[in-house]
């Protein structure tokens, strides 16, 4: 069953299109992949691809980028992609390394919707994908004023998340403690979001901005 | 009884020496009026007092004043706080007043505990004490670099009043979405936090710097 999956993975990626090879030797060119010079926002940790490919349908002048590391989810959201017109393409990349893929001032906006909290273990907190390790290659990514947009479903990483945003310099806004319930409007739900939505958790969303 | 309730008020009042006559008066020259030139702290409706006097009392190198429009209620904090060692004046005056009583930078910090959350209608909003037009005005009492403590149990008034500091130019620090199960050190209950918390609803805290 691992073998027919795998095997199933690595046809995808050789054959998808919008799974983009040496994603790398696009660092400081994306503008020339994407064939305009539209902004470029990217989500770190795509999962499965939904949030992503239906923010991309909705946004035809945005160039979206996917990343994620795991191969076998990945894939899903790259075929999920086929045939919906919109600019997109996926990097199969760790975020550790996610300064060999862009230039400074290259992305002008980062999503990251429900990341891992690794919980328990305080010295895992520097795994967060909101720690102030990860925060500042952001921010040397991000063109000045862009923002990250944040979604969580877990209390604890998203205190951890609004006081590393805010103690880092980010300025925060649109925060919210239950999103599904204060009337805001556009949000597009992602597989994890609509299941911990429908069992009544509280989804938590913010945005920080880098001044 | 409500004849002699305002008699007993009228009579704290007149000769509790820790309620401040003519308060306003001391505008500018609040060091004087305590005899030392110590940082000042300032609580927003400061109720019966509880966590003002105890607040004090910890620390005697601070000058607190208690700030309450409520007569009946702030006659209760100065006689609690009677025999209390402590640098505390109690202030009747309505916050929308707050500055005829005191000068651009003349105080360290502010409280603001449990404040009426105003709900249901968005045209009350403006009174929150957190709202902007507060805040600009908080802004020019405190000194620069100082900071607002806040604590609430309503969740809607959390939620805005995060937004509210930040979209006013306040750096965020310390929040913590439960005050009660988070580690946090040195926290002295108010009257209200302890019903709350005793039912088990979560305490938001946050503080505000104005930088």
């Amino acid at each position: 069953m691992r073998a027919r999956k795998k095997a199933w993975t690595e046809h995808e990626i050789e054959t998808n299109e919008r799974i983009i090879k040496n994603a790398a030797d696009h660092k400081g060119k994306w503008s020339e992949y994407f064939g305009n010079c539209n902004p470029i926002h990217i989500e770190i940790g795509c999962g499965k691809g939904r949030f992503i490919v239906q923010t991309a349908s909705m946004n035809p002048n945005i160039n979206y980028l996917a990343f994620e590391r795991e191969e076998h989810v990945i894939v899903m959201g790259a075929r999920a992609s086929t045939g919906v017109p919109c600019s997109l393409g996926f990097i199969i990349g760790d975020v550790s390394d996610i300064s060999d893929y862009f230039n400074e001032g290259e992305l002008d906006r980062l999503y990251i919707n429900f990341c891992d909290p690794w919980p328990r273990r305080k010295k895992w907190h520097k795994r967060r994908l909101t720690h102030s390790n990860f925060l500042n290659v952001y921010k040397k990514l991000l063109k000045n004023g862009s923002g990250i947009h944040f979604k969580t479903d877990n209390k604890e990483l998203y205190e951890f998340s609004l006081n590393s945003f805010s103690d880092n310099g980010w300025r925060l806004k649109n925060i919210t403690l239950d999103l599904h319930n204060n009337g805001f409007e556009g949000n597009v739900v992602t597989e994890y979001e609509e299941k911990f939505a429908s069992v009544g958790m509280p989804i938590y969303r913010c945005e920080a901005y880098n001044v």
